[in-house]
């Protein structure tokens, strides 16, 4: 089969054998597959990510050396299934799946291993339990990109932000714009992006972002509505005018309003920020300008060693958490959102290409004026972005 | 009234006007104040604590050349009240209050605030609304506790850690110590403590936890019982795990039991991990040897800039809760958890001195074998803690 193959920091198309599937798993014609911002990396920094992966327990990440097929955000059509599967759905039925196979107990990572093949390539391999039928008739350009927001939809949820809270959303790159996106099938009412290109801040508009910032010429946290609590004098007189008022009622045992606060977790009353950029610097400049207690989730990967003030994290009651990827239900749920419209991701797609595109649209990508995120269609034939 | 002032990094004892309660504020004789972390680092470096407070919004941090009465951690009785208050207390009742003050809406640092002169003295003024009487007799010794042993709550709280799951705490000085008797109180089974100091380790026996270890000659992580999730592996073999058992029963609504997880905030399945120390490099060294999904909690104050991997952190799907304080419900339950005998803080006091005795305390807070907390008593002539 035809398909991209990524070996010391190039990309090449080549005719390689097509992969078969194992236990449980299924051969997928692969109809689109996205290009994603870790796709960029691992060409030219694979081996510093298998490093990181290694230290953290996962053996089997790409390495520069080898022959890898890219690829973890695709939709395809099943074609035939290996030993062992329930076969479920008929060849030809359209599906998306989690990126990831496994070979008896050791698990892959779909297009960022030399052990499991990814879609950038006329068929994929998926792990059956895995995969999900696409419904309602939704486009193979939009169940493709299932797998970008339903990272999105994790960062969104792991941030558990009330409907009433402030989102701030730094950068609007693919991931960023993902996260606009699902704040906002999510409900919540203000959510303030900033990018200091024009372009993606015309995209975060179209994805229903309410305050849009260019940071180079105004503060995101002067944009937005000021909430209760904006420095530590509020968090102090919150404390004091929740005591006053309560201690007027006699016999009142008080104390139980606080625990059922903690106990619901609702503590953070500041705005929830999503740091989708991934640069050196930027998470200390959200911890300096963030409002107490607020909530960053930190969904932008940022390779090199970078320097914080925990000092101002802990005076302001800060919460940091990195998220990475997302669990099936969340796959699952994104899929039924984007086909029942809950979600539009349309604004997210710039461009399609053929696999003889794909070093091209690789470096067009380098450009936040031009593109978002692009797509492969193994069928086309299309090369410039 | 004779008092500790601090100035210019020294304290002297001197003879100053006794402080007069406002509206709303209660005149206490101190029978016990606790010598805090914070005091010695404040004695020191306030200036800069100065501009970190006034970075998050509070301007009246001392200063190195005012003259302020330290000491935030006390236990007193009642003298006389200022106009205005409820008077709920008869004259001589033992109380313990937050060391916050208002003077209008503006909100004071009692004992680290010129304009709130603190309890290293014979005479101190609470808020009415935020003092609390002393039940069951408790001694004003343990009382004084209350309010580091409130921290510690407040730490083990956001924390959220289940009883079942283990938890750590790095560092044993008086707050990793407090930390250690509120986990116990709270009913964590397995707590593992480290310090590099002997007589540290000893204490953190007695406050009840579990495994004690020595950095130095043992890792931490290796001590402690293993968890379920000990790797990236781990963490996807558990998703491969569940969806192959969910879906071999037919029509099962699975992604509701995911939904439910994220409801609950269940997500992270790793240890919690308390850090009590405070120095540059502590955070991301418990980024690198933490296990996924871990939640760290970030009590120790580290006033310079600190190096962290964020990608580490990603990779993990770590958890960073930085903790500051308690509000006026933890520092209630923690005063009737003491009294009530849930939670013993006797291991934390080692000596007991007077006023006069308080420059030679803070000398002595230096050498880890030899103390952790040192308790003033205005009415007693120790001098030698």
């Amino acid at each position: 089969m035809k398909a991209v193959v990524c070996s010391q920091g190039k990309l090449e198309v080549a005719d390689i054998a097509s992969p078969r599937p194992g236990p449980g798993q299924v051969l997928v014609r692969v109809l689109r597959c996205g290009i994603c911002g870790s796709d960029l990396h691992a060409r030219l920094h694979c081996d510093e990510l298998a490093a990181l992966a290694a230290a953290t327990g996962y053996d089997h990440f790409m390495r520069s050396d080898q022959r890898v097929v890219l690829g973890h955000e695709f939709c395809g059509e099943v074609v035939e299934y290996g030993p062992g599967c329930r076969k479920r759905w008929r060849a030809g039925t359209r599906v998306v799946a989690l990126p990831i196979l496994r070979n008896g107990r050791q698990p892959h990572l779909t297009g960022l291993s030399a052990a499991a093949p990814g879609g950038y390539a006329e068929l994929v391999v998926v792990q059956e339990s895995m995969t999900f039928p696409v419904p309602n008739g939704l486009s193979a350009d939009h169940a493709a990109l299932t797998e970008p927001m339903a990272v999105a939809w994790h960062a969104v949820r792991r941030g558990r932000v009330g409907k009433g809270q402030t989102a701030f959303v730094v950068g609007c790159g693919p991931i960023g714009l993902a996260v606009i996106c699902m704040l906002k099938a999510s409900g919540v009412r203000t959510v303030v992006a900033s990018d200091f290109s024009p372009r993606r801040r015309e995209l975060a508009a179209r994805c229903g972002a309410d305050v849009v910032v260019d940071p180079a010429a105004e503060s995101p946290w002067e944009a937005a509505p000021k909430g209760r609590i904006t420095g530590a004098n509020d968090v102090l007189n919150l404390g004091f005018d929740t005591m006053q008022r309560l201690r007027r009622i006699p016999k009142l045992p008080w104390w139980h309003l606080f625990r059922l606060l903690h106990t619901l977790d609702a503590a953070p009353t500041g705005p929830v920020i999503f740091e989708c950029v991934g640069v050196p610097g930027i998470i200390d400049g959200i911890l300096t300008a963030a409002p107490p207690r607020s909530r960053v989730v930190v969904v932008g990967v940022c390779m090199q060693a970078d320097t914080v003030h925990p000092a101002m994290a802990i005076n302001k009651e800060l919460e940091l958490r990195f998220v990475l990827g997302y669990d099936p239900g969340e796959f699952r749920d994104t899929l039924h959102m984007i086909a029942a419209g809950k979600v539009d991701p349309t604004p997210l797609v710039t461009a399609t290409v053929g696999l003889d595109g794909v070093d091209n649209a690789f470096a067009a990508l380098g450009n936040p004026e031009r593109h978002a995120k692009i797509l492969i269609d193994p069928a086309s034939t299309t090369i410039v972005p």
